[in-house]
């Protein structure tokens, strides 16, 4: 059989050993020539190939749920549950999603994106089987960076608790999150990894301690013991995990098909939870993804024998990440109390530079977004200056934390939230849309998006400058506009105050962050039409410059916003709010993005797809300029 | 030296512990009679006295730092740090808060209400110190239930990552959190805590084994033991905080101040982090409370020879968690497929009684709010119907979960949020202030909130019987209206459709949830100014309810929302909004809580601080009423 030929998982049982390794093979190859060709997650998956046949192996996917943890490790799955054909069009509009999502398979039984929520769902699965009197099985698999996420921990402590209710978490250690792991229990899992397999001496042990011509005097000690000795054997290989509750079985060697059969056979049979320790490595059978795993953990386009990335035809603006490490690193390098803070994000944003240069002012805590943001409250206690850098999307992880501990004790953390606004390939789950809404309620927050990677140095001044409270600076995902950067003039900005950019007496367009640069070519598009358009560049959500802004608003009578996040509660909101609590009565049209789910494909298509591409938004104008406003 | 001649803990520096042991008594005494006359939480702070005084010999804290987490556990601590003197004050408006507060007194060094972040915080100053080159103490004071929320594990497997970095971990183990503890490591601890101590087997077993006559063909294997013995004496009393890179030291006799000096002493010693697991009777020295530790985790004022609590002079109508519960009861004794979530607040939202009822349909997953929405979600996935209920301010924790793992998978699960809008003396670290608005940026999601404890009903109902996706109801602390409960006519109301209650040609008031009937008084008082308002009870924050209200705003010209909520965002944000969208210029007053924080006082006088009274709304619309609007 071809992998071709698979289109249910199940059509893979009854194949021996030598055959799944075949299909193995094949998977690996299509999954790498995809990625070569599209981009997309590449180590992860080729470390679960054959996990995820052997896995399957001992199910039957029309009944048992399987919840991958983190969906970027699931392309194998996706390869033999009906989605070979069209795995061309990974990531790409329409296509496949790189990404898990129940709306695409029946067989992806619970989406993620996001880190650490498998074994909750698996087991929120179980406890719904078991009231409803059914008997599917229940399995997450979850990697070991994914582990020390505080809500696979919050998982673990709630199943093992629950001795009959049968879930199988399939930890697949492949010693790495995107980035080395962080923190002890990896090095646990590590220990475990390194150490011989001593099961033998639970087996072995008792009998043999019966047959020794014990002292009667320490007879009694050491049969105290004996109880004890099965625990010292798997203090070895899980006690942690057996302390817990868990049955513990491991760890397998992830890339032998037989014994990872055998293993989860067994798992099957016990009852309440069970924890399979999978020993994998991470981009397995592309040696060059082996050879550097942090690097191919996800990629752009790439030459197959050279593993080069293929470079795109014409040379690119610096990404704003990378402006921003380097500013940081030079900021950092005079003030020996900035520190950079960031959760398993390292190389997404820059910080790996920063860490490289300046090790003693980096902290990554490992996928931990709350202890991040928590621990920076409490450097910020005593003198430091925390710059917490995460994704938009993740800092939702960190929500309460943000509240309770840095806005309502209104403590210096800097937020700086990349991936801001429109990611592209990645999708929903890390669309970062919400952050505007979701920061602009809270207390003592201040609120700013530079327009271009030079105002992104200013704002860092800014925000790290700033220390009456809380600052968080968006950004986008990707290269900035190619002004290049500041040499010097790095002074803060005044908090609160906006830019004009272009003056005009017929529209008012107030743009934020991303979008001032389309707001001004929106505004060179605009006057052709006759319409002479001002731009603001707001710089500031909050606190909103109404002094520039009401006066402006007033005289000029319409009024248009600009962002790229949602529109419900965002920028464009807060300028309604401020004209409302003034009783202005200006009409404003509130451009961004709807109250909807944002699905992948490229920026640009997305920005298509909610009409933020600079037509989009002329036309949005034109019309909105037609209608009278209603009084 | 008496109680009340403390303003310094260090002024106790060098007590016997005979005299530190008198004032531990005075302590309780004080405590007792404090929470006794005003309310407040009293087991916590009365397990912890001796601990408190313990600690304190140990530290010197003009510098050393203490965390404690959930600062409930702190009421000691605060009479010992110059607080004696107004402690009577204890959760009045202007008096002693009941959490900790760095405003309130320079020894509170992290403020703290919500529990579980006290590690996180504790190790942020101690990474802080070491940067600045600084030597004061970091120590975090935890209890077990908090232990086991998810950031605290997150901070655990950093912490026991950084062998140089001294902080200690002070665990509370008073085996409860509001709720008797739930999960395996609670369990764990506990077998830790009914275990005699194992130590000594470390000590003398290497030595005795030495000493054995043992058969020469056992002696290799035995000897591979040998290295294994101490791990087998700590596997008994705290191998996994061993295994995760913390010294564990204990269990400790939490009522044994010179048990538990000598064990600080000893653990200030050792380098990187600690572990001090000290044993606690919650309530201890309070008989009434150490036999009822749920009831008397906090009380009301009670009569302390009888423990029970002085009746309030009227009769009060029942409470909104009251009525949740018992209506709860009666739907899921029809339906065995709904079942109640919680995250430790089983008393709090009254589904304890949902579990003495149908304990089969109810999941408390303990102090882990991220885990228990994601459960719901993957019971939703499986043809559950789950209710989550979560205190508005604690559900700000699972905020990624609610966008990730239910908004983007459209899963009908629905959320109860108790404590929406002020709660009174808990103050600004359980305001339920943010709800609305950061739900209402959530595709997907559906809003609503009851005005009374009857239509509390009916949305239960809605929610449970609406399987498009994910719906929340919002409902206040306290009482409901008297208005009583239905015995029948329990249909689903219409998604999406407000109610009129009142015709009005000269102003049309929208009002949300808990300000309804607010703004019916408001109304009545209005028409004595001749001001005849159209009342809408709106029901639905989203969708809103256009069809009606735009309308009516049209013909009507002058709109005033109400809501107990943050208004930035909130529910007049999205009147504004929908008015604006519909280029509808209508001046909208937006009445709400404005962007600050509200400190802790009775639930009215917040309202009258926030100016949520009768007469500040009358005002307010009054004044808005002379101000014509621009354009």
């Amino acid at each position: 059989m071809h992998l071709s030929e698979v289109v249910h998982p199940n059509q893979l049982h009854g194949l021996s050993v030598h055959q799944l390794e075949q299909i193995a093979r094949q998977i690996r190859d299509k999954h790498l020539d995809t990625v070569a060709a599209s981009g997309g997650h590449l180590a992860p998956g080729l470390g679960v190939v054959e996990l995820t046949l052997a896995l399957y192996q001992t199910l039957d996917l029309d009944q048992d749920k399987v919840i991958w943890d983190v969906g970027h490790q699931a392309y194998p799955h996706k390869l033999i549950t009906g989605r070979y054909d069209r795995f061309h069009t990974l990531r790409q509009k329409d296509g496949i999603a790189g990404y898990l999502n129940r709306k695409e398979s029946r067989f992806d039984h619970f989406g993620a994106g996001h880190a650490s929520t498998s074994i909750s769902a698996a087991l929120g699965m179980a406890m719904a089987r078991d009231r409803r009197g059914e008997k599917f099985k229940s399995v997450a698999v979850i990697g070991d960076g994914a582990l020390t996420g505080g809500m696979a921990l919050e998982a673990i402590n709630h199943a093992g608790h629950l001795p009959h209710t049968n879930v199988m978490v399939v930890l697949n250690d492949n010693d790495m999150s995107i980035s080395p792991n962080v923190g002890a229990l990896s090095r646990y899992l590590n220990k475990i990894r390194l150490s011989p397999p001593l099961q033998f001496l639970s087996d072995n042990l008792e009998e043999q301690l019966r047959q020794l011509p014990f002292n009667e005097n320490i007879t009694p000690e050491l049969m105290r013991l004996k109880g004890g000795m099965k625990r010292l054997a798997v203090s070895k290989v899980g006690a942690v995990f057996e302390e817990l509750g868990f049955t513990y079985m491991g760890p397998v060697d992830g890339h032998n098909i037989e014994e990872l059969i055998a293993t989860f056979q067994e798992g099957h049979q016990h009852q309440g939870p069970v924890l399979v320790h999978v020993a994998t490595i991470k981009g397995k059978g592309y040696e060059i993804a082996e050879q550097d795993q942090v690097g191919y953990h996800a990629q752009t386009p790439f030459n197959i024998e050279t593993g080069k990335a293929i470079p795109s035809s014409k040379p690119k603006p610096p990404k704003y990440s990378k402006v921003f490490a380097e500013t940081l690193i030079t900021i950092a390098e005079n003030d020996p109390y900035v520190i950079g803070v960031t959760a398993a994000m390292a190389t997404g944003t820059g910080l790996d530079k920063l860490q490289a240069k300046l090790p003693k002012q980096y902290v990554d805590v490992g996928i931990a977004e709350q202890h991040a943001v928590t621990l920076a409250a409490g450097m910020a206690c005593e003198g430091m200056k925390p710059v917490v850098a995460i994704y938009s999307t993740f800092l939702q992880r960190a929500y309460d934390q943000i509240i309770h501990d840095i806005c309502i004790q209104k403590l210096p953390v800097f937020f700086c939230l990349d991936r801001a606004g429109i990611v592209g390939a990645d999708g929903p789950t890390h669309q970062g849309m919400y952050d505007i809404a979701y920061l602009r309620c809270l207390p003592n927050m201040v609120m700013m998006a530079p327009k271009d990677e030079a105002e992104l140095q200013r704002m860092l001044v800014t925000g790290i400058n700033y220390t009456d409270g809380p600052i968080a600076m968006r950004y986008p995902r990707g290269t900035g506009y190619g002004v290049g950067t500041l040499e010097d003039g790095w002074e803060s900005l005044p908090i609160g105050k906006a830019e004009t950019l272009r003056q005009g007496d017929d529209l008012l367009i107030l743009a934020y962050g991303s979008m001032v640069y389309p707001a001004v070519q929106t505004a060179d598009v605009l006057s052709e039409h006759g319409i002479r358009a001002t731009v603001v560049n707001a710089r500031f959500a909050k606190p909103l410059d109404t002094e520039l802004i009401l006066p402006l608003a007033r005289e000029i009578g319409q009024v248009v916003t600009l962002e790229e996040g949602c529109v419900t509660g965002g920028f464009g909101t807060a300028v309604v709010e401020a004209l409302m609590d003034a009783q202005l009565m200006v009409p404003v049209t509130r451009i961004g993005v709807p109250d909807e789910l944002v699905e992948h494909a490229t920026a640009d298509e997305s920005k298509a797809a909610v009409g933020l591409t600079i037509p989009q938004i002329v036309d949005r104008i034109l019309q909105a300029a037609k209608k009278p406003a209603l009084a």
